[in-house]
């Protein structure tokens, strides 16, 4: 069995949005030499999320929208969690969206679905923070 | 290290529909051979789920219903996602329930709790779809 | 290739308790050796989660009215899986929550970001269940 480990910085200009990684999980897994076995690829933090879905600007749109109306960010002293920070809107959006994805590896190439786009969804940004991806497999 | 995979077609004969599908992958893994390991399972459509919990009608009622609250079908016209399609409500319905399982395998068996089962759920039906089952392992 | 499992049991003293398994995770991979891997840990019930976020009383409490707010567990009579049952609303939630976390083994340890902790999430306790831990690996 081989592994394979690296991480991804990002630093997203506003305080949420969607990020597609897909390529850079391409790259990854040719670098890793893998031909069959899995892709794990998590956030690394707890107010952000990697998720599979829908890479058009109108379903983003409605993703804000309904996350909004779901876990609003104001008012900010609804939320306990906000004491000294401002973020506890992020780790439930975060909870919605999901931590992780899982992706196959078949014959060396990520085995996702025609419409199938990995994303790093980011809810509390404006500093650098991390995805890590871990591939297994031989 | 050995691999399998396979694909699951389905064909909802309704919009949303709760297929369970754990006799699928339980025939999968015998036919993998492999004893110890993880097995994947995830719906290839952005529309689409799959998911483990309890194979209850009543339950599956208050999903259908729980779910057109958090997300509602209509009008159509409330997701910006809607202009030639009508289906965002299924793209957040998935994201509700989750795109992906991943499930122990452990003495040949798929290692479940006495009440887990697999389901296919599907959210965007009348037509073909596919469910991918990765399973790794010795 | 190498594999682990064991099985973890809780008794949460109310309904709805959030515990930190983060530190029987790692005693298992001790255990287990696994330098790197996969670790899989999940709920064995359907009314139970296991999820990754931020060990913080307030946000805990936050979780709580959300997931109250999302999934009410009263009246029971709302939803149709309450017949001989009244845990409907701990599916829903475990649901939001998820079922599984999915955690890279990197050099014996697990592959955390600085504020990741691993939470078991009962929605309908004060009975004994629990949470499978899978490793695979080398």
């Amino acid at each position: 069995m081989e592994s394979y480990r690296k991480e991804l910085w990002f630093e997203a200009s506003r305080r949420r949005e969607l990020i597609n990684i897909t390529s850079y999980i391409d790259q990854c897994l040719k670098e890793s030499s893998i031909k069959e076995g899995l892709v794990l690829v998590n956030a690394m933090h707890i107010t952000a999320s990697v998720f599979i879905n829908d890479d058009e600007s109108g379903l983003h749109s409605d993703f804000e929208k309904w996350l909004e109306k779901l876990a609003p960010e104001k008012p900010y002293s609804q939320y306990q969690h906000n004491g000294f920070e401002d973020n506890a809107d992020a780790h439930l959006k975060r909870t919605i969206m999901g931590r992780e994805v899982v992706v196959a590896v078949t014959e060396g190439k990520l085995d996702l679905g025609p419409w199938e786009q990995v994303f790093y969804g980011e809810f509390d940004g404006m500093r650098k923070k991390r995805v890590l991806i871990k591939i297994i497999g031989e």
